[in-house]
This record gives structure tokens, sequence and C-alpha cells, in this order.
């Protein structure tokens, strides 16, 4: 199997646990998961699922229904961190996945409380299934690290408080290490430890997860600057003629490239160092991230 | 000792407790550090950590420190749903605690990352101490139940869509339940799960819980539109006039007194025939609750 096919298997399942773990109708205010459940199902690659999932394959796990729930629960939260960045306080975008935001169709207030809901039932979530508790809790500590006042969260007061400021390659770094490769690292990571991998096996994901995740924001800097609109399903240009700190803007667009390719023959050797042959999808997934268009 | 005794001297443990957990300086981006300490030392009564801490003794336990880390989550999560809710595209609140709201401060932004971040981190906490995972795991399926779709965020979205609408007791009731009263018995409940409670002293604790959120949030009503701004260091008269559904408005100020009066009742008898002599402080706390100023 490629990693093309496997994506397009493993997210396709995802797919259905999502259905199945957090439908349309459900326990609730009706309206209110009526409107995360727009933005969950608006599309996507399902990315964070499916490096739970191969975390987890790589580590040796056989039954991938293991790490389902949590899986899910990385995709919820991806949303709600979407949600909340498309906000008109924060980088006002009309558009997320070829579909209007969240805000635009809900609301500000409603798009708020949605995002926070998500979180929400996605730690619910991340508590289901049959992995042992003591393994749900280290693998849950693992997400807020990856989330908090040094991951995501903080990598996104960073970036807007970049607009307007000098930008750094060490600014950019800073950035894109919370923002995006944290959550890349730990989504492999938690897969790994559902699958009760070794600590050694564990620290050679992580370094390959950050890898992964900052090429994974390098190409998207470099989309906004030269992608289609119609491909990526927002408005482009928008960063770079934003304020952003983006890659492009401190590194130049040629550097850029460099330097995801350089990134990308890095991830191969760790894959190969760290799995053997094994390690074959990470390295076509590293390939795959090099020249994706959307 | 006390209710008033009670609440002073263990709200001083949690405030003790929050500085070391979650001290001003520490790991992450410190803009957003100091916003999210910013609303956590404002004030307030630390009314859920302490029902934790209550829960848990009424249960038998016999070491608080037991429950310390989960009783300050709780507090964290209750800051992260008061910044949201102040935030302009919510109920627009200037003043929280006699300070200016976290909005008011550090910006729009910033405000809704920082209860974002304050959820996040409080999940890390929350996971922390000597409690055993799967009584952690437990405890955090309450607490999530009793914050998400179906509790504290669904009652916010009711609350905001009353707006303007036509206001029924059974309405009224509904947002209570969940924007008040169900945190409330999860605060009570966690602590009882952390002392190994009897599933029958959970289900007594549940109903008091219930009976004392709702109780407390119908002297905030009363208090919204009799009380004092100083004391109470908000805008009052706000939810009123705002076209909020609140209890007063639905059925008249003397009922909502009555109707207070009668939960107090109520919290008694049943605080009694589930603790007998050890019930007093439950007895006292509806009191106590039924008479408060701020």
């Amino acid at each position: 199997m490629d990693i093309k096919e496997y994506v397009t298997i493993r997210s396709k399942l995802v797919n259905e646990k999502l259905e199945e773990l957090f439908p349309k109708s459900g326990p609730g205010i009706p309206i209110l998961r009526e409107s995360m459940y727009y933005s969950l199902v608006a599309g996507g690659k399902r990315l964070r699922p499916v490096l739970c999932i191969l975390g987890y394959e790589l580590s040796g796990g056989q039954n991938i229904d293991e790490v389902m729930p949590q899986a899910c629960a990385l995709e919820m939260i991806h949303t709600f961190t979407l949600i909340h960045d498309d906000l008109p306080a924060m980088d006002d975008d009309d558009f997320r996945r070829g579909k209007p935001s969240n805000h635009k169709v809900y609301g500000e207030a409603a798009a708020i409380l949605a995002g926070d809901a998500l979180f929400v039932e996605a730690v619910g979530i991340f508590l289901q299934g049959v992995i042992p508790d003591e393994l749900k809790v280290r693998m849950l500590e693992v997400l807020v690290n990856a989330l908090g006042v040094d991951g995501v969260i903080g990598g996104q007061v960073l970036d807007i408080r970049a607009e307007g400021r000098v930008h750094t390659r060490n600014l950019v770094e800073s950035i894109h290490l919370r923002k995006t490769a944290r959550f890349i690292e730990a989504s492999l990571v938690i897969g790994a430890i559902g699958a009760r991998a070794a600590e050694s096996t564990i620290e050679k994901l992580k370094t390959i997860g950050i890898d992964l995740g900052v090429l994974f924001q390098i190409i998207d800097d470099i989309l906004d600057e030269t992608g289609e609109e119609r491909e990526l399903g927002k408005k482009l240009k928008k960063d770079h003629e934003g304020g952003k700190c983006t890659y492009p803007k401190v590194m130049g667009l040629d550097n850029s490239i460099k330097e995801a390719k350089k990134l990308t023959e890095k991830v191969k050797i760790e894959a190969k160092a760290a799995f053997g042959e094994k390690g074959a999808l990470l390295e076509e997934l590293a390939e795959y991230f090099l020249n994706r268009r959307n």
C-alpha cells in the first residue's frame, strides 16, 4: 500500500468513526451540535488522525480500533483551533475548506462556543475505547502539552502578535514549531503510546513528527503564495499581505523550497533508520507533503 | 467549623495551590500566560474547588491534597468560561470581579486564546496528582459531561439565543441547569469520586449539587436586579435590560425569592438525610448562597 492509498483508506475509517462518535443528532443543544458538526464534516485530510493511526501501526499495533477514539478526538480538536483561528478577532477568514467559515454561518458567539464545545467533547471522546486508563492519561498529557501555553495556542498568540513586527527566521520557526509541528508530533506519539511502543521508538517518532510538521507548514506558507485558491478552498496571499510571519517572507521562496526539500530528505533518512522497510510510509508521507497542492 | 470559615480556609489553600500549579512565570509564551494569570487571580470565591474539596471530605476523604489538582483545574475552567462569556460577541461585559475584563486589557484575540489555553492547561493539571488513573478518567468524564454540548457551553448557547425571544419558566430552568447547576453538581461529585465514595453517596450529592446550583443562579439573577455594583464588581441590571432570560423576569422578584427559600430548605433536608450531622456544612452552604450579597 502506498501512502496515498493509506491516507485514503484510513481517513475513510476516521470519517466513519467520527460519524459514529459525534453524529449530527445526539445529546445536547441541537443548534450547538449542528454548528460543531458543520465544521467537523467540512472536509480536510484527517491528517492528524491518520498520523495517530500510522504511529500506532509503525509501533506494532495490530488493531487500529484501539486508537480510533483518540484519533477522532484529534480531528475534533484541530477543527476547534481552525474555527477560533478564522474568527474576525483573529485571522478573519471567511472561507475554510471551500465553505463559509463557522462564524459566517452561525455568527461569532456561536462559533466561539462551537470551538469550545468541540474541545470539551473531544476530551470526552479521547477517554473512550478499550485502551487502559493509564495509557489514556499518558496520551492525553502528550496532547495537552502540544496544545497549550507552549503548543498550538501559544503558537497562535505568537502568530497574531507577529503582524506588523520585525520578522526573523527565529520567529517563524518558533511559530511553526508550536502552531503546527508539535501537534503533528503528538499525533504520531499518541498512536505509538496506544500500541505500547518502546520509549526509544517514541523518541524517534518525536524527531520525525517535528520535522514532518515543520515541512508541512513551510509548504503551507509556500502554497499561500503560489497555490490555487480553488484547490485550497481558502483565500490566498492573505498571510503574505496580512502581515503574517511566513517562511517565504523571511527566507525567500527559493530558499523555502530548498529547506522543504532538505527536511524531506531528513525525514526519509530518519524513517529508514528508525523503522527500516516499514518506514517507507513515512518516507512517502514526507514526499507527499513536499509535493502537495492543497 | 462553620461554612464561612470552611470556605475561607479551603479557598486559601486553593489559591496557594493554584499559584504552585499555574504560576505567573513558567513554560510557554509569556504574554499568554500573563493574560491567563490575570483572570485566574482576579478574585472570586473559588466556589467550585471548595465544593470539590467538600464533596471529597463528606465522602470520607482524609487527605485533601489528593484532590487539590482537580479542584484547582475546576477554577481554571470556570475562569475560561467567564473570559469567553465576557467577550464583545457574547455578553460584552467590561468588568469582571471588579477588574477590567480580560479582553479589555489584552484584546479580543488574546482573550479568546487565554480562555482556550486555560481549558487546555486545566486538563493537564486535572491529570496531575496521586489519584489512581482510573479515578482520574472517571472524574474527567464527569467534568466534560458538565461542560459540553449539554452542559455549561450548551447553556451559554441557550442563554445567548434567549435574548429577544419569549421567556418561559421552562427556558430559564433549562439555562440555569446547564450554565450553572451541572458544573456545581460535577464539582461535588468529582471530589466524591476522588474519595472513593459509594455510588449511593454520589447519587445523593448529585441531587444536592443540582439544587445548590439552581439556588446559586436564582440568587445571581436576583442580585442582578437588587444588588450593589460595588459589592459584585460588575455592571448590574445588564441581564435584565439586555434581554437575558432570568428567573425574576419570568417569575417575578417575590416568587424568585420564594423559590430560592424553598430550594434552601430542600437542600437542608437532603443534606441531613444523606450525611446526618456531617451534612451541616451543606445546610449552611445553602443558607450562605441564599443570603449572599456578592
